[in-house]
């Protein structure tokens, strides 16, 4: 820290992303990335825009927000992207959260919620998972506050169901309701559908999953014409050439792929479905996931100990040190190849603290 | 604006960045663009990296900083990578200025200043430049405030030398000075030496302009060790992954071909000394530049109907309707093709006056 930093932030804790240690090859399966390349529609455009790049990347995203509006059938105007969506999360905790409406979200959820609270120096409140780790909606009715929930959510993977988010909705008339949906193409219902008929809904989704498009940095919001003109005022006041021109050619590619998103997630969740049944047939409990990763614990061995043993092994998956969640490790949905070199190495793991 | 937007930016102006009119192929001398495409050894690293799309960019950025450390002679960890200059120079407005440390600049300076102010409820001064339109660097000395000071200027295109930087910063012993080294390279003196002698610099630069990478969004800051981890401490309250993977591979490309980027500056000035003197020679005036535009103005011409007569005649140039340079258009450096054109389309207009 120098001498020269604003005592506002001098408490600041900052959110830790997943590891990326360079000392040896992994299998990596800890920070939920794809296992498929990116869509070569995406790889070409993205090509392309390398040659132009002398140029500004268009700050009002036209093209971009254009198809994003027909593949949601919504208007352009109800489109905003951001440089990831930890960008437009950031965005939306500045706009709509403030001493007067604080944020609210579960206890355990997306770490950087809180982080961005802080940042924004927002209150907030932590509503607990109930016992099975889902989320009872009644506990986010007319709290008066802006509610972000991750659906489905990190690190559990449990999803709620469009109606059940409809309520939350309802009974937040004067409320922002933000869902992230980061991980909604695995299987979850997707709420963007809903943005025309509840104001207060804002709906993010990222590139970053399901669309194999983590290191180009693309997330989006949807929402009424309103609340993503608020967005934009931020936006424009912060950063009003946020996406780069490669990552936008490479957006609009892998829009005009959808059967091979289609098919590299049915793919992810017919791997899932196979993790999870070896996983019980090693004795873990699992949490039932909609998402691309299984969150996982095995009462013969801490999640704990089982992250360093698989990382000494050079398979990295993701430990949380939260106590609800500490007896778990969070493990990315990859290849079928990794995720059978996974579970042997789990099964050599149990064996040897027989 | 939604009936939901936080009352702290109901009244918050955004920056309007350059147009980007998408109704004609227009000469573009409007937004400081380079005329020459990015380097090739930065294409093919982006695209390179556009086939491991699905990995996250390091967050670190290791290689970048590793890259950019032995390019000025630093340590890696004094440099930080981020999405466009915008996005340091707002990190700094956030992490160095506040209530008891408000920020200070020229009147006539980037206009994204006071935006950055404004967004993070800091409080401004700005200062008075002379009727020559140069800073008198005294105006500057123990302000008690965080100085931003862009070298040289924009949109006058006036440096002071590092002799008067390091006058401001020996004068501010307790103050960060920022200076934005956004067009340093076409002739101006960087600062960027200094960061070992004296804590209080934070320099920043971006890749936009001598580097032909406008569209991939790279900018960056050098300083202390310090300053620049408290920087990341608001990077990774924010986005931790600021620097797409293509970005930072196009940044690691360019700076293995300085002799591309060092021969484009070189035609840049050249450039701008021929479009100085042409400038003249049609009774203009213009500012001493060493950047890659020339402000100017013509007592026969208003600014705005110069501008708004290029436009028609398909040149954009850039006006700005503020006061004191209302009589002023900026033109960027284009290609010599690009700058005779616009030479004899002065001269057509000035003719048309008669």
């Amino acid at each position: 820290m120098s001498r020269f930093l604003s005592t506002k932030y001098k408490k600041l804790v900052a959110y830790t992303p997943g590891e990326q240690p360079k000392d040896m090859q992994y299998i990596k399966l800890n920070t939920n990335e794809s296992p498929f390349p990116p869509s070569e529609k995406a790889q070409k455009c993205a090509e392309d825009a390398a040659k132009r790049l002398m140029l500004y990347s268009d700050p009002e995203c036209r093209e971009l927000h254009k198809k994003l509006a027909e593949h949601f059938n919504v208007e352009p105007c109800q489109v905003l992207a951001t440089n990831g969506s930890d960008e437009v999360l950031n965005f939306a905790f500045m706009a709509f959260c403030d001493d007067k409406t604080p944020a609210a979200f579960p206890d355990i959820t997306y770490g950087f919620y809180p982080v961005f609270a802080d940042l924004n120096n927002v209150p907030y409140q932590t509503i607990p998972l109930k016992e099975d780790f889902t989320i009872d909606i009644k506990d986010y009715f007319n709290l008066g506050k802006t509610i972000f929930i991750a659906n489905p959510n990190a690190p559990t993977g449990i999803a709620l169901n469009r109606e059940q988010i409809k309520e939350i909705l309802r009974n937040n008339p004067d409320n922002i309701v933000v869902i992230d949906e980061a991980y909604v193409d695995f299987g979850a219902e997707s709420c963007v559908s809903l943005v025309n008929e509840f104001d207060n809904l804002l709906v993010t989704q990222t590139f970053s999953k399901s669309r194999s498009m983590a290191g180009a940095r693309l997330g989006f919001g949807v929402a009424s014409r309103e609340v993503i003109s608020d967005l934009n005022t931020i936006k424009y006041s912060t950063n009003p050439y946020n996406v780069n021109s490669m990552t936008m050619a490479a957006g609009i590619g892998s829009l005009c792929d959808e059967d091979y998103t289609k098919a590299n997630c049915k793919k992810i969740a017919e791997n899932r479905e196979w993790l999870t049944f070896k996983l019980k047939a090693l004795g873990f409990e699992t949490l039932p996931s909609l998402s691309n990763f299984v969150f996982a614990k095995n009462d013969k061995i801490s999640g704990k100990e089982l992250y360093l043993k698989l990382k000494q092994k050079g398979i990295l998956v993701r430990h949380f040190e939260k106590e609800r969640i500490s007896p778990f490790v969070r493990i990315t949905i990859g290849s079928k190849d990794q995720l059978e070199a996974l579970v042997k190495t789990i099964a050599e793991i149990l064996e040897e603290l027989k």
